[in-house]
C-alpha cells in the first residue's frame, strides 16, 4: 500500500478557530488542482473549542512532500501561522480499508 | 454539509494490534457493499505501539447509525471486542475540504 495518510490536530489561538477554519478551507480549494491529493478534509472538534482536525489521503508520501513546496500551499501556511497555537500531528501507517 | 465524519482511536490489548487490524480490515471488506459509507480507513499509529486509528466518511450521520445495526458489522464488533483495551472517539463536525 503506497498511499499516504495523515491526521493533524491544529489548535487555534483562543477565539480564532473560525477564522483559521476559513483559511484552511481556502487551502483545500488550492488543493483541488493538486495532483496526488485524494482528499483533504477539515473538521472541527465538538469537545475542544479551539481544535480543528485535518485528515488527508495522498497517492504517495512523495506527493504530500511535494505539496509542501508548492507556493500556493506555502502562502496559505504563512497566512494561517499567526492563528495557530499548536500542531499535534498523528503519525500513521495506512493499512487499508474502503474507498482508497 | 450533511456528510458525517469521525475518527476513532482503538487501543489493542498489548501485543494484539496486528490481530485487531486484521479483523478491522475484514470489517472494511463488509462495508464495501454498504450504502452510505464513502470511506473507512484503517491505519496504525507510528508512535503508539498498541493504537489503531479509524477514519470514516459517511453520506449522513443516519447512514453511519444504520450501519451499527447491520448484523455483519455487529458480528465484527463482537469478534474485535476481546482484543480491544480502549476506544477514544474524536467527535467532529465536518466543515469541508477536497474529495468529499
Amino acid at each position: 500500500m503506497s498511499k499516504f495518510t495523515m491526521f493533524g490536530q491544529l489548535i487555534a489561538r483562543p477565539g480564532q478557530r473560525g477564522e483559521l477554519a476559513k483559511l484552511m478551507l481556502e487551502s483545500a480549494a488550492t488543493l483541488q488542482e493538486m495532483e496526488g491529493c485524494i482528499y483533504y478534509i477539515i473538521s472541527e472538534s465538538v469537545d475542544e473549542p479551539d481544535a480543528l482536525w485535518i485528515s488527508e489521503l495522498w497517492e504517495s508520501e512523495e506527493a504530500h512532500a511535494a505539496s509542501l513546496k508548492n507556493e500556493n500551499v506555502l502562502a496559505v501556511i504563512q497566512r494561517c501561522r499567526p492563528l495557530i497555537a499548536g500542531v499535534n500531528p498523528v503519525k500513521l501507517r495506512l493499512l487499508g480499508g474502503k474507498g482508497i
